[in-house]
């Protein structure tokens, strides 16, 4: 049995999950509270952090990227990182662009503060949600969404003519802050439309399933046509 | 030729020359100042960062890992990210470790208090030296340094029994520490070894004979007897 080990929102297990699902591999979800701090989980990674992925064979993955190279490396029959250099490190550019650049300047300004505070660690002296960090991942949201614009005008999917894991990453993070009403989809459409093109796809059916206790989603999350 | 876009003290652009260097390409180095924002170069890296890597074929790398990853794909004599998929994984769960959480937790808190401050952006309004984020990397850097302690006193090299850019990566980030006198070496006896080993590669040369004008290294920095 494959176990990945997430957290509901958290965009990089969102991203393995889809790149599983992509790759047509099975897998049971552990929900995993980082902030408990278990040690059999630090056992498995001692980051602390999700995703973590056992192998049926019992393998341990750890670490976003660790783990979705590996996948592409294991399981060859639809590759989602590219075939020639030049065009993996496109890929590789923009997966860095996403989850380093736009995670520090939206994703952990918004989502962080939102609800890792509230729904992550019981009684932190700081959950307080911080106003200025969310008031700056809202002024930097739009930046990357017009990025996005940029180059599917130029390109049919994010880092080129194939559907990549340039693309689940953007979607991953975008699909977590839509959880929280965060985009402003309406001001931006060719961002809009690469996401419905993303949403209507097979792995992306369980994201849109998903459901935080005691904080539903907006109506239009899981709406194809939202 | 090859020419590679860097800061003398960044750990990710070090990464790269000493990669490079173990491969034995040949490279010309030029200096970017990255707040100034140059076109052209936000045009070879939209994310206005260095690294960035001009191949001789007129082939534009951006992006550490990206970079990294082109380079052991395109000259594979000498493999630096190992061969196996599991091995390959536990080299970039340990990238990981060092150049996003260490960088997070130590790094930031030093280099980029004392030196991006001091050295880059001229007339920050914020180029006060944050003593808090000081005390905080000071506090921090000894668990990494005891991370390693516990991985070479299990293993060879970091990640296994082959030298890979998980060393590389480490030795990047200490490597700019050490350049601002920085760590506590004393304390630390197993990673020090390490580190001794890594220092007498003849790809670490031109690290030790970085020199930034104005803030001159300690004395040991260059030292392999340190």
């Amino acid at each position: 049995m494959r176990i990945l080990y997430h957290l509901t929102l958290s965009p990089v297990a969102r991203k393995v999950r889809i790149v599983l699902a992509e790759k047509n591999l099975e897998f049971t979800l552990k929900l995993e509270k980082v902030w408990e701090r278990r040690p059999e989980f630090l056992a498995l990674n001692p980051a602390g952090e999700v995703p973590v992925l056992i192998e049926p064979d019992g393998a341990v993955l750890a670490g976003t990227e660790a783990i979705v190279e590996y996948l592409d490396e294991a399981y060859r029959e639809k590759l989602l990182i590219g075939i020639n250099p030049v065009d993996r490190a496109e890929v590789r550019r923009l997966v860095a662009w996403f989850d380093v650049k736009m995670n520090f300047e939206v994703t952990e300004n918004l989502l962080g503060q939102k609800m890792m505070r509230r729904y992550g660690p019981p009684g932190q002296p700081n959950a307080q949600p911080n106003s200025q960090a969310i008031r700056a991942g809202h002024a930097n949201l739009p930046y990357h969404l017009d990025y996005i614009a940029y180059l599917v005008e130029r390109r049919r999917w994010l880092a080129g003519d194939h559907f990549s894991v340039a693309d689940i990453s953007a979607a991953a993070h975008l699909s977590s802050l839509d959880y929280l009403g965060d985009v402003p989809w309406e001001a931006h459409d060719p961002a809009k439309e690469w996401y419905a093109r993303i949403k209507s796809r097979p792995s992306f059916r369980a994201i849109l399933a998903d459901h935080v206790p005691g904080a539903p989603p907006p109506k239009h999350y899981a709406d194809l046509d939202f």
